[in-house]
This record gives C-alpha cells, structure tokens and sequence, in this order.
C-alpha cells in the first residue's frame, strides 16, 4: 500500500491525531498467526482479565469495546433500568460530543449541571439527584464523571471519593469516563486503581486509544453488583469483536511494563512545556489550570486563523476566542518549541 | 507482550479464528507515524472512496465501520425510516446471530422466511412484502440478503438481479450483507460489482475481518437514493472511528493487489478439497451444496466430540448432528488433509 | 354536538366496532365532578386493586393503560432485560398488528413459532427457548401467549398450565395477552384467576376495550417478581392517564356485578349462532372451531364482495377467500339472522 | 358503580385534578350505539379534520392521541431522523415532567436553555442551534416552545413569530406544546391560530384534557412538510385509539360554540381573582406574572403545610417555599374565595 502521509508532521488538535505505539503494534504482531477463539474466548483475553485486577483490584472485569462513545454508553445502560438517568456535567463528553449516542441508542437521558471546571461535587451532584420515586422524573442513578475533564482539569483521589460517598448514599452509583485517565493518574502520580477502585468508583471506561493503543477502549465493572447484563449489551451495542485477541494484546501491552505510564507522563510533561511557553507571550492568556495534556489559550482570533494554517488545533469557544492544544503520547519536545516559536511568530506579525 | 499461543493450531471453526495477512499488517504499520485528522478525515479514508469505486462504481461511497454487526444494523437504519421492517431469511445473521441487535439498539423488526436453503427468491419475498399503507403491519421497506448465505450457498448475479427487480417493483430496496462477498465473488469468478451495483443492490456491508483484516468491515452505499444520515447513524451507534486511517488502510491493502481474490480464492479452494476428502468417508453426510468456503457435514455424534478434541469446530444442528467447517483465507492444504485424516481415523474408531 | 352516524347500524368486523357499554358509562359520569388526583392517586384507581385482587388472588397488581398494545408492549418491557426476547405464536398480535411496536418502541425482539391454530404448546415453545447464555442469540426470557388466541381459539386452564410449567421450568415467564380473555373465561365457564393466577401466569395484559369499556386495558401482575419498574416504564411509554379515576371507575364496573361476563357469554353466544346459521350453507365452510366470539369462514369471492357493501367485516386471508367475523357484546340474535339471512341471499344469487 | 368520592371538593392542584365538561360528556354519549369503524376511519374522525381546519387553516391535520406526553413525544418524533435532537427551555415539561419519554421511548436528545420565564427567545435559541453538519453533536432539529409555559406565561403572537422566523432561517422546525394552548389564546384573546398557524408554528400538540376532556390530545401538523409517518409512529407509540370516534367526539365539542373559549376564560379569569385576592396578604409573595390560570406564590413553609391539608395544591420550590396554584374550568368564584379566605386564615393563626 502506499504511504500516503508525512509522518513527520504533527499538531496539537488532539491525541487521536497520534498513530499507534511501536510496542503496541509489536503486541499485535506477536497475537497473530494461527487461529485463536473469537468473540472474546481466546488466550489473551482471559490473561487480560489478570492484568486488569493487578490495576484494579481483585474484583475488577473488563469488557474491551471498540470505542470511547461505545465504553460509555454499554457501561451507563448496564448500569440503569430503561428508566432510569445519568447525572454529569454539561460539559461531559457523554453531552457534548457523542452525538447524543446516549439518547438515541441507549436511550438513557442525561441530566446535566452547568460547573466551572468541567468537575461535579457532591452540592453540584444535588442539583439533579432528586425526585426519587417521582414518576414524572426521570430516575436518577448513575453520576458519570471524566477524568480528565474535557476542560483538561483532574480530579484528585479525595475529591472522587467524595463524590462516590455522596452518591452511594443517595443510591447512586459512579460512572467514570476515564478516556484519559491514564494521562490523570500521571499528573498526580498515583496508581490507577486510587482514582477508581480505592475512591468507590462501580464502572469505568478505560480509554485506550488516545494512549496509544490502534483502537480499543474497556467497560470496566470494578463492582460486580454495579452492572448486569454487559456480555448482552456489548454484543447488541453492536461492540463485541471478533478479533478480540488483538484488542487484548494491545490492552496488556499498554498495561504492562508501564507503558501507559510512560505515555502519560510524555504528554502530560508536553502540556507543561507548551504552557510555559506560550503563557507570557503578549496577546496570549492561558484561562485554565493545566493539570494534565491539555492547554487552553486565549489568542486575538487572526492569530489562530494564520497558525492553524501550520499546525492543526480546535478552536474551543468561537466567541471568546479560546482555543485548545492537546499533547499526545508522541509529542516530543521539539514539537512543542517549534508550535511554540511559530505562535511567537504569528504574535509578533 | 508474551506470546500466549501456538501460531502453527489452526481449526474449522469459523474465518474469524484467522489472525491477520501481513500484507494488512503491513497497511497498518505504514499509515502509522506523525498526526492524521481522527474520525475519518484523514488522506486515508479519502483515497479509499476512490478504491471503493473502483470496484464498485462511481456512485459507491464507503462508511468504514467496526463489525459485521454494525454493518448491517447502520445499513439497515440508513435505509429504513422508524417504523420500517426489514425482510430476511429466517436463517439471517441479522436474525439468529446478532444477538438481537437490530431490534433492540435499531428498533427495526424483522419480517422472516423460511427458506431452503438460505436464499431468498421473488416468490419467497412476496410472503412478507404486503400489507403496504396499513399502520397495524411494520412496513416492508427493505430485503436484507447474504452473500455467501450463511448456509455456505452463493447467489448468482441473475439470482440478485432478480430479487433486486422485484423489490424495485413493490418499493423496497435491498441490502446484501456482504461478510462473506468475496468468497461468494470468488467462487463464481465475478467481479465485486457483478453482485452488487450491477445486479441492483442498493445498500452493502462489505466484509473485511473475515478475509484477513484486523477489523473492520464498511457500509457501501451504492445507491445515493437508498440511505440517509449514514455519518450520523454511525456516530450515535457507536462506530465513528477516532484513528479511522487505519481501518482505511486495511481495506485499500485488501482491495489492492488482488489480495481480496487471493484470500478468497484459497479460502474456497480449502473448502473444495476438503469437501472431496470427506464426502465418501463412510458414516459421513455432506448435506449442502458447497459453494465456498464452508462445508456442512452430518457425522455420527460420538465421532463428533471426538473430532472436536482435536480440532475446533461448531455444531450447527445438535438434532441431527450436523457440523459446520469454515475454511478461511490461511487454510493450507496441509491443514485440510491433517483434518480430513483426523476425522478418517476417528470413524475408523 | 351532531350525532352522525347512525346507532342502529351494525357489522361483524371486530369488537372494537361496538361502543360502550351503558354501565360504563354512567360510571364515567359516577366518577365524575369535583377534584381528584391525577395520575392514579385518586379513591377509585385505589379500590380498583381491591377488585383486581378479588378476580385474580392476592398478589394481583393492576396498572391501568390506554390500549392493548400498550398493554402488551409495557408488560413485556417490564419482565426483560434490554436484551431479552420473547417466544410467541407467528399469528400473536405483538407480531402481525401492532405495527411493529415491540421491537420499534420497546426494543423488544420476538422469536416467532408458526402453529396450526394460533396456539403454543411447550413441544412449539422448544423450537425457540434454547441458546441460553450464547450471546450472539438474543436471549429468550418470556413466553407470550393470547387468549382468547388471535385465530378464535381458547387455550384450557390445563392447557396454560402446562405452557407456564414448561416455561418456570426453563427460567422463563409467562405473559398473557388477555385482549379477549372475559370471552376466554365465558366460553370455558371458569372464573378469569383459573385462565391466569391458577395456571400460573405472571403477567396479563387484560383486556377492557372490547367487552365494552370506552377505553382502557390494564397491566396486570400476578407474580410480583415477575416484573420491574412498572410504574416508570408505564410513564415512559406515554401511558399514565391524568384524569385515570375515570379509567379505573370504568374497570369496576367491567368487574362487578358480572359485567364482562354478561357480555362476553353474549358476544359468544352470537358467535355460536352466527356458526351454526351459517355452517351448513352450501359455499361456505368454518374451517376452523368456534370457540368464543370469532367465527372463520371461507366464502367465493364475489359473495364477499357483496356482503361486505352490506355488513363490514374484514377478508382474513385474500389467498384462501377466508373472511373473520367478530361478534361484540352488543351483537344482537336479530343482527345475525339479518346477517345469515344476507350471506344465504348473496350465495344465492 | 359506588361514587366514592365527594362531588363537592376541589383543589388548586392542577387542572388536571377537574373532571369532565358535561357537554363533553353529552358528546360522548351522543356518539354512542352501533358500530362505527375503529382505529380513526369514523365518521368522527373525519369531522374532525373540518373542525380542526376551521380553527388552524386549511393545511392543518390533526392525529387523536391519548395524552400530552404521546402528543409531544409523536410530534418530536414525526419532525426529526433517528439523529435530530430537540432545543427546549431547561423548564419544559418534555424535559421535566415526562418521565424521561422523549429520550427513552423516543430516544430523543433534548438541547436544554436555562430561561428566566420558561419562555425562549431568538437568542436563547441559539446557545443549542450550532454544530450543524458535525457528526459529534446532535444535530438541533426542532425548537419546542409550550405556551402556556409551565411557569404560567404566555408567548404572544409577535414572541412566537420571532421563534418561527429565526428558526426557519436555521432550517430549524418548531413544535408548539400547547397543552394550555387554550388558556394562553383566551388570555391574549385571539384566536388558536394566531399563536399557531399564523405565527409560523410547524406542528403543534394540542391539549384537551385539562380544558375539559375525558382524555384525548392532538397531534396538529400544521405545516404538511415538517413531519413525516405521523400515522405509523402514532401505532408503534402505542397511541392508535381503536375506539377513535369517542376521542373526536370530544374535540369536536370542545371547538363548537366556544367551549375551549369559555373554559379557558373561566379558568384565567380564577387565576386572576386568586392572585388579586391573595397579593397583598402580609406574608404572601406573587413572584411572577399571572397571565393565564396559574399563579404562583412564596409562602411560610408552615403556612403551606397547614393550607395543604384543607386544600390540595403542589410545592413548586422546596428551597424558596414557591407553591403552585393551578385554577381548572370548574373553579369557581366561591372556590377562590374560599381558598383566599383559609389562606388568610393560616397567615393570621
């Protein structure tokens, strides 16, 4: 096949930018030849399960899917009966940018809370958690958080905890999108099982891919009694691989050798540089902490329009000119002196 | 990654037990590298419109998805308005093997025939296409036929063409679930389009997985008229893709180079012989034509548990005790004779 | 208002062609004036489960709903999981008359058995309820049965109870769609708790609108653990009545002093007579046994056409020339014999 | 039937709680007696639709339904794809009070606008219309607007052209919920069609019971291009009455001789005299505008613990002590001043 692209070149628009891992596709390489068992019944998905309790805990099981949206949306319906709701921040990625998955194949309805910083609080949480036994109401029971947020902040181990002592005394159970987090797991430097299991979080979607991995995403049960029926719901989610091998390798390749961890810490280390670089550039504000891979930036918008023409990013907010740069596993240092030296540029035009 | 298996076991359970040709590993690794837009707007998915029309006509756009399943269910929904039914075989994936996916992520019911021998015919769509205009039937919109049938039969291009007149005729339009296309194509040594586009089909999952890709399977809309929101149905089911150049890749390797014939045409060929090995052992039955890549065997049972030991295969029918044997695209012929030897020795028994 | 139509005029169409019962109505107007509270809250939905419990034993709970296919469509969700299937007759009204509402609104798939007269037996449950536990087979969970069946026919208290021994045997459940079962109950002579609670249905769907309610059917549960959630799913699928006090008067009248029974030995004994005036005319023949309010005939063609300028009723199989004919509690002797008398006309002429 | 319930007594709860309009009633009986077609094809049915035009214009249609959640979950559902979402204000019934219908049974996703006073604008309309064409966020289809809103205003004319004309220009649709589409026209005193045809509105759901129905809503399209199979989505939504010719009935006595015209102006008119009554009183708070028949109040928490047990009435706001006060078309003066007088009463204890 040809190659088709530079593989030189890279931007900030967003870690699914990034390609595959060398020892990711090492991982695949080495599952394959000979036949294995589909649907999930082969060697390394039952080592995965292994792999995925020495993370998690003893009582954690995975259920890899083929993506985030997937992850999310097999884990909130195995979380709920056919009535019942999902509390999250306005701004959760469930909301915003899975258009409307939730809703139109789960059929679950999100009960949303406007925050500051993309994070729900036990006093945010309270503003949708009532009406229990309301019929009018749709039932809350699942509060769904991300960490990282999509605003790019991190939840610290205490504050989850909170959340998930405030939830399960209200008979809520926890949902977390952890899309990333691995990269919030890094930027704290805690094990990923303080974010999740030891905090009492139920269910977790694990993101692989934005760290590496070719695709793959996990619905994680981290307690049993949070979930029913997801071998039946990843299937008619239209998610249970065939392959699924190849899913797994990848998963334990992440896993292991601390990989995930290494990635993490690169990108996270390249959100730090990219902000100290661009923070004291006159015309630029940086609005948001930034805690993990994500630097937000406030530009004057014709700025943004020359250097987008370089280099690949989102604008955020059209109205107030905020953009995001997203660092990825494979951003390296150089790739962050040259973005920033070329919004230097572009500022002093 | 530790190597788990044994890459030389090789069975006839399905051509989803296959691993993966190096020529798509080979796809793979060379997309990889630097930054690539995600979700699908990537130089990539751009080219592989072009491959796709290549083989399938100017009209023919691509909608790379992540399984058979979701294939069929996007497909089905793209073609469908929310109260439109879908006429099947009885013995359609969509109906036995999807784990109810299409009713219950799609809410698209199902009107389904009993058929011979898998295939349906004008005569036999007609026992479920009537009833148009009256609200208490689901309305026929749509005939979802598979090629190969998953009885191993093949349809012949006059065969779809007439199905796809006379659903023309009554209004509906036809999707052909095409796991298996290239087997079917294969064994009756036609190009792709002379089963598809030029034959009348309006909607197709084309099948990538079973003949020696990662994953990846594509809703080919060969019929612009014939399906709508196809970008969005596949987002909100859960099958937009974050690295999509990678499934791209895959499909431009396969369709380059002939590999798709390649693999088919072994695939096939293993079937054959293994057809002829089997069929005058004594205490063996080969119920069905063998067309393709499968062969359907009746043998006594205790033969059978035997066999299964050494081997793995499915039971297709516990009443009779028929087995089903699939060939895929890495069946040598060693493989076929150890197996045709291993099934002489247990009869001998 | 303007009365436009004209009250005399009767057919043999359904028992939905008739209109309400005077019994019923002035309940209507008994329940009426005043203030009560909406959505179930009021005295008289709260004595109705005392009259519920009175027909069908103490662990009866009844929801009241709009229509029959609400009924059904609510029952059924409440006694699956997302990924559940239910068994049921090809002829059922959840697969040929309810537009599809099962699987389009409730996500619900239906695994049909054909049957010779409309009737399910535990040998024809069989054909469905296996592939427990295989999650590529949508998994069978409730058996649906009608009675007073779709084709006239009456399943015994013996024959249920074998159904529903089968089935708890299976770990399934059972469901009734009871549409008709007042004329089940009327034609066997036995109390409506023998046809349900007695044989060990869990759940009924029982029938109000065509034994004479205005409108209005009822979920009703006789084993509590049979189902989850009713009350929400109820809401959720836009069948929580406002003003339901006037539901629920409707109900106890239905079921006191004998009403459904009144009117269903009525409509039944019309049905019987219909029969027997009609059975030894030469040209037509009941090709199936009159049990309750339902008669088949086959007719030439040409006199079915006159007939029906004459009478509606509806053609049942345009292949066979078999027409339905459907006495209503309202249906009176001098209605049949002027309707014998036109069919003896017709074939005459 | 035992009347179980006094006659006498009336609440300030919601309009709801009121019965039935004696000419309702009538209209009932009258259309009562022989057999009329079921399932809508009456002689009813089919005034109605004149009835309807007289007061909407020529091109409205309008489709029975059972209730207001069906009304507006079928209209919803009629005027968007499987991936079209609906922008609301954050108080809106659809979002609040319906149990989660739209998403759940109609796997709709609602795009909510916080408002000061349940009303929309222009403006706030577009804080959800954006992101068309991107497959991530749920395409903003429909803007549904209640008039009157559920905080008690009223949309004018003029407001409601505004909404229309600024929608249409986004190619956006508009859905009218107009369960007191009555009230808010009497208030204003036009005519139905001011604040709906005329104004550009596309589909609307038109409320008759509590105006003074049984029960029985509609779905009006008013604009024939901007919904599509309303009849089958009516049937697979479970909202096919068999026996129609009662649910038309009823409308059409509510739109002769001004029936809606005089309920409405009755019941604003209570809402009114309630509100003048009761303002002034020290310790009473009317927070905001009474434009039609409910008013809303802040009072002592114990003052409304004690009013609560002499009358029935809702707690709006648990935290600011708002309470709800619903005046129905059988409220009368002595009821208000009854209820004035018992307030005042509990101020003064």
């Amino acid at each position: 096949m040809t190659v088709r692209h530079d593989p030189r070149l890279k931007g900030f628009a967003s870690d699914n930018y990034a390609g595959v891992h060398p020892e990711i596709l090492q991982a695949i390489a080495d599952a394959n030849g000979g036949h294995q068992t589909s649907y999930g019944d082969d060697v390394y998905t039952e080592a995965l399960q292994e792999v995925f309790r020495r993370h998690f805990g003893d009582t954690a099981r995975a259920w890899p899917v083929f993506n985030g949206t997937a992850a999310n949306v097999v884990s909130l319906r195995a979380m709920t009966a056919h009535w019942e709701a999902v509390v999250c921040a306005e701004t959760a990625h469930i909301n915003t940018d899975e258009g409307g998955a939730p809703e139109v194949a789960g059929g679950i309805k999100l009960l949303t809370v406007p925050t500051p910083d993309g994070k729900l609080t036990p006093e945010l949480i309270d503003r949708q958690a009532w009406g229990f036994g309301d019929v009018h109401r749709a039932q809350p029971k699942v509060v769904s958080i991300s960490n990282t947020t999509e605003l790019g902040t991190v939840y610290t181990p205490g504050e989850i905890a909170a959340i998930c002592a405030h939830a399960h005394d209200l008979g809520l159970l926890v949902h977390l999108d952890g899309s990333r987090l691995t990269n919030a797991a890094a930027a704290l430097d805690v094990p990923l099982r303080a974010l999740t299991t030891d905090a009492g979080v139920d269910v977790l979607s694990f993101g692989g891919t934005k760290i590496g991995l070719l695709y793959g995403e996990a619905v994680v049960v981290l307690n049993p009694g949070a979930a029913t029926g997801v071998d039946y719901i990843r299937k008619t989610f239209m998610q249970l691989s065939s392959k699924m091998r190849f899913v797994s390798a990848q998963f334990e390749a992440l896993l292991t050798d601390d990989l995930w961890l290494r990635n993490a810490r690169r990108a996270n280390a390249m959100g730090r540089r990219l902000a100290e670089a661009v923070r004291d550039l006159p015309g630029v504000e940086v609005p948001r902490p930034v805690e993990a891979n994500a630097v937000f930036a406030i530009l004057p918008k014709d700025v943004t329009a020359r250097l987008q023409k370089r280099f690949r990013f989102y604008t955020w907010d059209e109205s107030t000119g905020e953009v995001r740069w997203m660092c990825a596993w494979d951003t390296t240092e150089d790739d962050v002196d040259a973005f920033a030296a070329a919004l230097a540029e572009e500022l002093g035009a």
